[in-house]
């Protein structure tokens, strides 16, 4: 791969401020990028370090570019454009349409014939594949899945019976979409199963982690939004509804029948219980577990979360326990109090 | 499939009020459910929503069907009985026993001919299938492994060699029973592995949701007591002994050679420390850390775990600290104490 | 398996107490083990568990034996003397070196003829596989993939593509390297994906647990240390850069761009944020999460994690709280302060 500075602000519609001509090889960060490489500022913070860096082009806000020497392609939104670059510079896949013959495609399902069936997959009866779309080894796409145009599955992905994707879905290797959710009616210490008869619906454009599960519903159907990114290891239970551009960060959990708005974030190792209402745009901070619903645009945090101010000036008041302690002893001397702490 | 209200009467034992002719032919929430579905009442806070529900007929409890106006299917327990119902209501599965030509299977595995090994099936040498078992695609048994009759593993379920699972269990898709436990001899800050010569054992009647790892026993083994139900994302870890109708919550983390008694439940992303004794009925409330052991029956929160009651008036006095600051404060003024605090 | 004890002092370097020629048949814990087993005393807090031992004979420090009657076999570090003994009695794995005709391998894949390669493994373009490695069933490794000598990979392991994994690694079942970490570039509320073109490299003598994932780098890679060991259920994410013999334990999760030293230790179901620098030897406590950098040697506690010791001070002051605003109450009381506490 082998562009120019002046190529590249034409595909993304930059500015460059320097040689058009210089050749670029590679994108690299700003430490190690060299003479032919191009690197990027996204964030004013390292601007020190972009100062610094060997690299020989940077892709860089109009704000940032009186700073720098360097050649520059100068664009509105770097972080968006970084992201066009990296897929000029991203390897293409070396998929050709078609089934694989190690593959075991059942006879009524409808494969298209631009999408890629790779090695031991295993497609279920009535299935159906869009155009496009690749599955690669060791994939399981049971009985009556639909799965949309152009999506990427990544090894060893499970569609369980009756799931739908989207189009343009990415799921990684390890996700399990549509198993039984946790649902048992327990009489006398005996758990006894609850059969779920509902489905698991991924929506276009979501991208799921790597060993992420998401359940099928008891009734009615877990669905994920529109353009709704899950991180690795996160679990989605049956009957969650995840609005339209979400994020769950790694080992995120989300319980039964939670209900999420548009543009949520839970961030990594937190979870929320079930049957709750979580508002458009809430923020959901590391480690916190959201035990009733949140109204929308809200941040929140702790266990169990409350308003993210508040968590931060109680943790900071929690430190300060020890003082407060000795200041209370200290007026009960003063006041001529009782002196028993010292046996509590 | 279509049921009247009267032989759905007679199949699980309650009673009509109303209609016994009345066709139903789907189970539906209270909400979705029309006119030819049957929803239910299984907690009394949604009476309303029943009340309100244009369901043709509902199952309830008998303390329910006074104040409701339909079509009734009166139970003694309306939560057990709804699993009846969607049993009834599940989608047949399209297995037939035998095994798929695409499976690899030990010519010295016994499995029964009643048995399903699906497509691209690995059964190691000597392990034992039972009758009328399901071995979704892609899952691998190991060599010496026995499994009983009846259970359904989906796709992509991997048991290491000499695991032992009994009769009834499910096991859902990337669940992973018998790896090595997280074992070392530490000296010179080299790791040394340890070699886990234990087994893993699940019981009757257990279920193990997707992505969930049940390690093997150092020496000795792991051991899933009957009846238990475990979420999916769920890590238990070597030499654990689970007793009973366990309940383990998804991303919930049970820690080497913890020993939980009968019906414990422990909720989401919660875990309990390692050579613990959690005694028969314990709740593990959500998020916590169960640092000690803990005596049956008691309810427990809080990082670490305490008593539940306790933890939450703790969580509320936190929430005060910043009055409780202020009332210090104030006293000081008062009594006349030092005024250093601003500078803290 | 049959070892005496003076043939087993003779292969790990220690002495015998009593009688050399016993007879040893099986490794087992002090309450398992019989006249014909081997048990051993690793901490000295199970030295009555020892005394009351019916094991033939024991493996003890020098410390122990003159509290001690049994047949003793006395080594310096009886931890990793046990280590030694669990790799003499494991069984042997029963593989035969070669591809498995069921197999997948790309014709310019390059497999060691001392390379093992399981049924229905797919090995990609260009990949190699060192010499001595076993790949289990159903294994996928990807195009352009290295993996080392001495390699076991368990059944269902994934390696995305361009991936390295050193010499003498064990990855467990449904652990997934390299699949892409969670960048987004998020504009106008759409997220659009950041292609990563980094690799994940996995150095020697790495064992990764069940489930687990490890993503790789947006630009550069993401590194896992020598001698490492990762639990199950653990995320590494992108870029993250961790050093030599650190431990992960279960469920543990370490944000993107982070870096770890040397000896570094998780404890369960702990979250270490991104673009942190934790220092050699600091060990977090379970249940954690580490918000920002934490020099060499300290042990941190909480959310967000701080120093450990002073955390616990901190967990007794929230126990004793209640005790705290009654003292303030009475003081109140005695200075005639304001009454107002109960309307809060």
């Amino acid at each position: 791969m082998e562009l120019t500075l002046g190529g590249l602000a034409d595909l993304l519609g930059g500015e460059v401020r320097g040689d058009p001509a210089r050749v670029v090889r590679r994108v690299c960060t700003l430490e190690e990028a060299g003479e032919e490489d191009l690197s990027f500022l996204t964030r004013i913070g390292y601007l020190g370090d972009a100062a610094r860096s060997q690299a020989g082009a940077l892709l860089v806000a109009p704000a940032a570019a009186e700073k720098l020497d360097h050649d520059l392609l100068i664009v509105p939104d770097p972080h968006r454009a970084l992201g066009q670059v990296l897929e000029l510079f991203a390897p293409v896949a070396e998929v050709e349409p078609g089934v694989h013959p190690s593959a075991v495609v059942a006879l009524s399902a409808v494969v298209s014939p631009s999408a890629t069936i790779g090695p031991l997959c295993v497609v279920g009866e009535r299935a159906e594949i869009g155009s496009g779309t690749v599955l690669g080894p060791h994939v399981v796409v049971g009985n009556d899945c639909l799965v949309g145009a152009d999506c990427l599955f990544h090894a060893q992905v499970t569609l369980y019976a009756g799931t739908q994707v989207g189009a343009r879905c990415i799921l990684h290797s390890g996700v399990v979409v549509g198993a039984d959710g946790f649902g048992f009616a327990t009489s006398g210490g005996e758990h006894h199963k609850l059969q779920h008869l509902g489905r698991a619906v991924i929506e276009d454009d979501v991208e799921i982690g790597a060993n992420s599960a998401v359940d099928r519903g008891l009734l009615g159907d877990t669905r994920i939004g529109a353009g709704s990114k899950i991180d690795d290891l996160v679990m989605v239970a049956h009957n969650v509804q995840l609005g339209r551009g979400c994020l769950l960060v790694a080992q995120a959990g989300i319980a039964g029948s939670a209900r999420l708005g548009d543009g949520v974030t839970v961030a990594g190792q937190s979870g929320i219980i079930g049957h709750v209402e979580i508002g458009d745009g809430v923020v959901v901070a590391t480690k916190s577990a959201v035990l009733g619903s949140v109204a929308s645009g809200r941040k929140v945090a702790g266990i169990p979360a409350t308003d993210h101010a508040q968590w931060r000036r109680q943790q900071a008041l929690v430190r300060r326990l020890g003082k407060m302690r000795s200041r209370l002893l200290e007026l009960e001397r003063t006041v001529g109090g009782r002196q028993s702490e010292e046996e509590e």
